[in-house]
């Protein structure tokens, strides 16, 4: 199959291009690097090298002796992506090409602004391409398990059966998002759904959990990595805390850590995508899959890598609880679904501390770049306080 | 009280002004002329003449005898926006300064992205300048019926109890618009709503029905007329089928004409407006609206202007069905709620015949208007066309 992915430079996109081109498809890429331009300026970078894009062709191409076709520039402009369509022709499409971090969407209204653009405008133009150049692509889209928030019930996969008064219909499971950036997911799913209306796209809208990991079984060799982030604006979680214990430096939940929320390994997301193309919708489909692992609390995960850590080091990493920047339940319940990609065949890696081991020995070996970028790590991007115009 | 109007020279905002002043309100308004201009390039106009602004403003303080403080500028510009919190320091203000068109965002890639840019930035600009500047401003935004579609269940006002699985939430009823126009006001909402959790701003979030009718209880002089579109862009269904009756055309429902929606007149819609002015949410209260006084299907709307027109002028009007433009079911079930506006005191008008009677008087002085206008009143715009970059 012809695959384009946007956001191919980014920390799951190189990665999935190489699952994709191991799988022996022809895979096309696009970025703009705003993700790298971004990350530079809060101070931080990614904790394993990445040679910029020319380099990481090259070694690309020699690793495993087929090109990434790769295309420079902004997916927010329609030009761009109708010419991408038109070179391409792609069979399938995976954008991972938005503002991917909910603190940087928090920073100010500027941020907030460019997230919304961003990431809805991108969104709206491979719509349109895909209508207009080649309406049978089946479309991948990103999104993320934080647009259904914390209900006090489960969570659907997209949809759920609603009795109302004593009549029934089977509706968009209500959207409770926590950030602007994971606003625009829902904004963006919303705008998804009726294009699919609209014109019967085919369409894989995918509800992610928070990734986690520094490598895939495909990244067998350093001049493969992909981007790992840890400062507060563009890592996550999990990953972050495995930087913190490596760099000697104490594991942060914020808040109480009672939080909920679904979590998967980089491997098991590249996997779990590579399913959704393999196992794509019907014709003019329109299917949303809940994407993760397993759900933990940010004190469980916290208290892993300790224990992990300690194990494999001797060492033993602190845990200390900081203020909770975000504004977000602390004690909620939480029951998401997650059946559709198990029954389209994601078997589950399972080994969070098998995980957790091997990116402690990742770090171990980047120890000095976690301790450089430890002034980035703690938060100072508050929810309430994203100001204005000044 | 202090109260801005943004998108003070449209339809509603012109109607609401002349309310607002006669209430004893000081009146601010701030307008780009974007409704003005984007009307001229499809070839329309405002059947009732309306002047430009400076002899609007003239005219308002000649009859009301006190100001209208008008800026020029786009509310997509935070600064704009910024300065006009700074300047005024509302108590409460209306947010009418969208784009209004359903069908102006159906016309292709280029007016879809610039309703989902301007809606939405117009929104957030509002959002951190009042949290910035004047955190107890009320703040009573337009939204739309059309939010909620039209699921088989009833509709609830903004949040409904949910029972799934046997466990309860309140959450946000579901949301399912039927064009890119109204998923912005999708979106708006639920950025509000998300504005409201992070910063207790006191918001009136307007879920409306469509609007019709040429005059309001202000509106005493011809000098005042608020604008008052046909064309099948700008003009709505009720507004349309009455000039189409005037000029001697056949009145057009779309497709089967079974579709129902909530409608109210222009002079209903400023009362409810200035009722949500006069009775405001409580502190930190994010407050969701059903606007309309009855809903009818486009088939009794149609008959109703055929039998009022017949009555007045001895004349048969005609109907003749027209493919349907939009994507939209043409037989559904429909029940909205609309409680909470009469608990705050809103008396509908309930008089449908005598407000179209009324309409037809108005508009019969404006014939040759309606006539002028004829090329522009039958759909042309395509839900399913939509093209994108050519």
């Amino acid at each position: 199959m012809k695959v384009l992915v946007l956001g191919v430079d980014g920390y799951i996109g190189w990665a999935l291009a190489q699952k994709l081109v191991k799988k022996g498809h022809e895979v096309y890429g696009a970025d703009n690097f705003f993700t790298r331009k971004r990350v530079r300026e809060v101070g931080s970078d990614s904790v394993l090298p990445i040679p910029p894009i020319s380099r990481r062709l090259l070694d690309f191409r020699a690793h495993y002796g087929k090109s990434l076709v790769f295309y420079r520039g902004n997916v927010t402009n329609p030009k761009f992506m109708y010419d991408l369509f038109r070179k391409v022709k792609p069979d399938a499409v995976y954008h991972l090409a938005e503002q991917r971090s909910a603190p940087y969407s928090m920073i100010g209204l500027k941020q907030a602004n460019e997230t919304m653009v961003n990431n809805i405008v991108s969104t709206m133009n491979l719509i349109y391409a895909a209508k207009d150049i080649n309406p049978d692509v089946h479309i991948i889209k990103l999104g993320t398990m934080g647009e259904y928030g914390t209900p006090n019930i489960d969570i659907a996969e997209g949809f759920f059966e609603v009795e109302f008064r004593g009549r029934r219909d089977t509706l968009p499971f209500p959207r409770n998002a926590g950030s602007w950036y994971h606003w625009t997911k829902v904004h963006d799913s919303n705008n998804l759904m009726f294009a699919n209306r609209l014109w019967n796209l085919r369409i894989t809208d995918v509800m992610q959990g928070v990734v986690y990991g520094t490598s895939t079984a495909e990244i067998k060799d350093s001049r493969l990595f992909t981007r790992f982030d840890i400062d507060e604006v563009w890592g996550t979680a999990l990953n972050r805390f495995v930087a913190q214990a490596v760099a000697g430096l104490p594991i942060t939940p914020y808040g109480k850590g009672n939080q909920k929320r679904g979590f998967l390994s980089l491997e098991d997301s590249i996997n779990c995508l590579n399913i959704a193309l393999e196992k794509p919708p019907g014709d003019g489909e329109y299917r949303v899959l809940n994407q993760f692992d397993q759900y933990y609390s940010v004190n469980f995960l916290a208290e892993t890598v300790r224990d992990v850590y300690g194990e494999l080091t001797g060492n033993e990493a602190k845990i200390e609880h900081v203020r909770n920047p975000r504004v977000e339940s602390e004690d909620h319940y939480y029951n998401p679904d997650h059946a559709k990609l198990r029954e389209l065949g994601y078997k589950p890696s399972g080994d969070l501390r098998g995980d957790i081991r091997n990116m402690i020995s990742d770090l171990m070996e980047h120890k000095e770049k976690c301790l450089l970028l430890r002034k980035v790590v703690m938060p100072k991007t508050l929810w309430r306080g994203s100001p204005g115009v000044s």
